[in-house]
């Protein structure tokens, strides 16, 4: 049997986690890519919109996840020679972390690559002896209270609670 | 690439939109669904439901709209000679508008009462030659500061939130 | 048509709900479950997780339910000579109350159970003359106002939250 | 652990599954349904279209079930004094049945009108002393076998597949 | 009350429906998509995928849409001065036509661009004067029988059944 | 702009695709998982379920996967002493391969551990120093002819198509 952990009783802070993960590709795909070959189309505009639909439904995915105020998602890529890394950072304000959203993110970002060169990842018998996804991982968390001042909005405009003033977490 | 809106410093307000739409009918269909002959069934109440869920939904089919916390939703319609106008009122207290799902709701409405009169607006040759859906638009949004007493409901009646004071915003 | 319920004016609240409900089988299919030996494998654990998952999911199946944050879901049975009892529990804080959900939970990890066993309770006509579901119902409803030292996270340790001054509620 | 049903070997036939169950409710509760007086509005018209949109999304609530081919559905409601029940008749062609379908259905339905009458059903504490489910079984499975004729649907008027030579099946 | 058309005795044919539709938009927020001005980013590609992911969720927000196995979706735009045309075409093997899809696309597609350049259409007060969806229609539905040999996928190679010999139909 | 592949041209087959992945754990989390003593419950069965669930939402996430009819769906795991290897199988009977399917099943498997095993995996800083997913591969695909008899399944008991001739495939 499961237990869920029970976040009533934690305080509403903001939560940011970033993760990242990594696939592995031919060469000549990651030519393609970059000359914008690839038969089904762009890559990584249709892995990027995969990945922000995918955070927001992480608890409909992971069964013990929480369903969460999602405040902002931001996916990244970056190519090497025969790989590409996505990065992926959640934003939320509330009671539990979204490391889980995050992860999320980020395999199926690297799923939706995958999906989309497969034409030229597979060998001649349907199989994909050179395509892998590794190093799936969390890069940060970070966590900052809201100050008194948020809570109450009309005292000070809203826009100061973007500043820049996160740190590194206790969660 | 795309960029979600970060709404985590945004301040939590009562937020109202309304949006609408007309999908256009032949007249002897707008009989059939007033006289309750339409092979389908009741047209109205299941575009009206339809319409509630889809808003619910908006953020799983939009993809840069935010998951929000919905409070209120009502459907009403208008039937004109050749004509049904579908008003969606979406009520949330949040970080961000709720016209997107206001609209989403409107689509869905339209999109239901078409199926539901299928039978009735098809041609010989099963197409559509009256049938089409125009004028979806959002007609107002309002937005409201919570008054600090609503900060605190111990102190004030929660009932007391429900009072009119609304007015037309910036949003 | 419908009328959602407005709950823009009601107070955030802890609320916790919970249901029950039974399914009735064969004396030989509750051995079965006892001693491992269903076909489809483990029956409760494959319906705890099944309720959890839909509880989180209430407001997409039952059409005037507000989406609501859920704090934390809990899922036990208990085992008759010839029957199963669920019972769901869920916790929320927020504007309305969470029977539904509670209810949603109990009556997919009854379905679930069936699912599981139809080989073991099947006749030879491919009937179930012997499964039923039974007594669904709301055993209790709490609500706990949360005080103002919840309002400020930062003056008092989240923690305290969850203490168990939980009373029965007026709704 | 869990396993699946594999339906790979098993023939596409037509199928029905009838099932039914019922919500116990208060003499009066009864009576403003049918005058129409229930503040949330029309419960029969939004528990046949939930029900109708469950059936669909059967395989996402219960684990091992298969995505299938729905035909139709059709949901019917009894009234009693201090009662209603609800049959829902599930149609497919494919290789499995679809009971958990029309059971899926019917518990829908009966939590849709749980939903629609809590403001009727509710004691002053918020509880439901009187509201409960019960007898949620399966009426009866059909299973038809498709001729040759109908595996070459060029040959034969489609139409004749829905002559009514269905007989009571060997699952 | 409503009624599920039972498909359970339509023969299975390809059939191909296509819809268009438009948003009205102002002339300087056409030309920072063209310029890639847009702050959201990249208007079509989201709008594009958003569409495709509509279309296969169609049976989960028309309620009475039968789910069908979907065998292609595209989509494309056109630009005008002040407004974007979508067409969504959606192709499918099956006993329904298809043309409800291909509307849900559209109206998705066109949902999408209105949230992607939100910022750009509000006016100072938050309002959206000058935007509008108009004209969804069904552009023209096609319906061609599966031929003998398509039945027995050995005998004729498969891709033979991808030849253009589609008329248009009596659905 | 991306391009779905349009499968209506290819034949309905037997696919099977097998997927596989790891996740590194602190060898003291396996421990914990081995002893039954993970404060989330029991890792693998949860973990078993959403990737079963997962498979069969694939399409809904994948924006370029079709949706398809599973037939089967299995989930093994494999303990090392700082290692879960996990491996999904799914079948279906289609005009498309079901790798994206598995790795989807995989990817899910593997992130509900991680869910699973927070508590246990982070450190003080509430990071995961020592927690990635590695090696997402497909392990082998099978494809197989739907012979003739089985185009007329009154002619051969429909137990027989699951002999077991299956070949390595050109897909």
């Amino acid at each position: 049997m499961v237990r869920m952990v029970d976040i009533g009783g934690k305080s509403e802070v903001e939560r940011i986690s970033v993760a990242s993960g990594r696939i592995k590709l031919k060469k000549s795909t990651i030519d393609a890519i970059r000359e914008g070959n690839i038969r089904k189309g762009d890559v990584l505009s249709c892995a990027e919109i995969a990945a922000i639909l995918a955070v927001k439904r992480t608890p409909d995915i992971i069964p013990l996840c929480h369903p969460i105020n999602i405040e902002n998602v931001s996916v990244s890529f970056h190519m090497d020679d025969d790989a590409i890394t996505a990065e992926v950072t959640v934003k939320s304000t509330g009671k539990t972390g979204v490391e889980m959203e995050a992860l999320h993110g980020v395999s199926t970002a690297l799923l939706t690559i995958w999906d989309m060169v497969k034409g030229e990842e597979k060998d001649e018998s349907g199989n994909y002896p050179h395509t892998f996804i590794e190093n799936i991982r969390v890069e940060r968390k970070e966590k900052r209270e809201l100050s008194e001042t948020l809570q109450s909005p009309s005292a000070i405009p809203s826009q100061s609670a973007s500043s820049h003033h996160s740190q590194h977490c206790i969660p």
